[in-house]
């Protein structure tokens, strides 16, 4: 487990930051967290296709075509023999003397690794605690970068608060979690805030969306309210590998009976149907 | 000048920092730029205290106390003989496996190092074009964190448009600039957006105030819109080591006759003797 790539080259790990590296003094960079089931990636298209985005959405470079990067981190996952977990990958546009505008002639610097982590089955299967708080982030949460410490804040409340999440709201609207999306569901509609620049439009939330349209579960992106969350019927999030875990207690509200519902059960099933389908192609 | 302080340490520059830093994946930490001339520090003590401010908000710990690292900062100038230039200071939270929330028994990685810098002699005498663009920021700007991709890429956006700055409004007000605060002149008073969570409290900043409260200069920390920006008789921009630009164009507009104001200039004239005094002590 102990080999990361760094740019096109896979090595034994090592500390290779540059202090002057723009990820560390800026984070300028992007990211992504690509889960592996089995031994095998689970939506890595998605996830590189969403890595293109995000750097094109700060005006980066990648540091080699998407099908490279795709062969290296296939190579990192077989040379690291890792079974269940993530792989970590961040993009940032390199080292360049400190001037906060895009530097020239620069190198962007891709670092990977992966990481052992199962699944939450314990709160996937009873339900878990969120908690509620003001989203404070900037106004571009489409893009996946590395300025997290608003997520770190929320997600530290939550912690201190013993609960797995940080519901964040806007102005009274219900975005999504410091680290993963919101479902809310009423009178049997699930319903999750639009993917516009308030919201990381998550590849395990578009996944679900998915599943949602192709089994005939009603489903609307549309914005809620903190009240709409509380009298919801049932709550889930979602997130790599962290899947999909019910919300049964939202601060000290209980959400529906308290446990996980119908409709999040049946959802749930879908996207183990979906990884399991992985593992037999 | 190849020196850098690398926690209490001051060594040789190299590639030190872990690819779990913190500060490299969620830009998780704190930082302070100081100002050097001719070989002194200047506002040395303002900016540790804001230092020690801004980890506290976000509970971090510094890795000494402040006048040990005090002392390794001017230990560093020497080692570098730096006469006119910055010492760039950054703390992360340090290095721990990757998850969102506080990591326990932390160690924080502290690194600085110092570079040449000049202040802006030319566009002090003559004025600056700046332009104007959204304030995207998160709710927490009083903190002077490691997460400054909003800053960046209004900085990016100015340098595309010739501008020296961009000058940021939340909802038509203006609050700062990308790396700077910004001020107003309006019938020979001068005004600068309130120290509230919307803007980092300028060391700078705080001197300006103190120097027109010394002279006499009629100041006030108010709310202004785009349009009193446009129609102000004077606007100047203050940072470290910046020290004070006129700001003469906002876009294509002309401000008040299009050459630096009276009032600027008479604040310049006294922030340059507060530099002054500093090497005559």
């Amino acid at each position: 487990m102990n080999k990361m790539l760094y740019n096109q080259t896979i090595m034994d790990r090592s500390r290779l930051i540059d202090i002057e590296d723009r990820g560390y003094q800026f984070g300028d960079g992007v990211y992504e967290v690509i889960g592996v089931y089995d031994g095998d990636f689970f939506l890595l298209d998605d996830h590189l296709r969403r890595l293109k985005r995000s750097a094109e959405a700060i005006q980066m470079m990648l540091p080699c075509p998407i099908d490279t990067l795709k062969d290296n981190l296939k190579q990192l996952v077989t040379m690291n023999q890792l079974k269940e977990g993530v792989v970590y990958l961040q993009i940032s546009r390199g080292v360049a003397e400190r001037w906060h505008q895009y530097p020239s002639n620069v190198s962007p610097v891709l670092v990977a690794y992966t990481k052992v982590e199962e699944t939450m089955k314990e709160e996937a299967k009873n339900g878990a605690k969120a908690i509620i708080t003001e989203d404070i982030r900037w106004l571009r949460c489409d893009i996946k970068t590395l300025n997290l410490l608003p997520n770190v804040m929320a997600k530290q409340k939550a912690v201190e608060n013993n609960a797995v999440e940080a519901i964040l709201h806007r102005e009274g609207i219900i975005t999504e979690a410091s680290a993963s999306n919101v479902f809310i569901v009423k009178d049997n509609c699930v319903m999750t805030h639009p993917a516009n620049h308030f919201i990381l439009n998550g590849i395990t939330r578009m996944k679900i969306l998915e599943l949602c349209y192709e089994t005939g579960i009603p489903v609307r992106e549309c914005a809620f309210t903190i009240d709409d969350l509380r009298m919801a019927d049932e709550v889930f999030i979602s997130a790599t590998k962290l899947d999909i875990v019910p919300i049964v207690f939202v601060n000290d509200h209980k959400i529906g009976t308290g446990d996980p519902g119908e409709i999040t059960r049946e959802i749930i099933n879908c996207f183990a149907a979906a990884i399991q389908d992985l593992s037999e192609r």
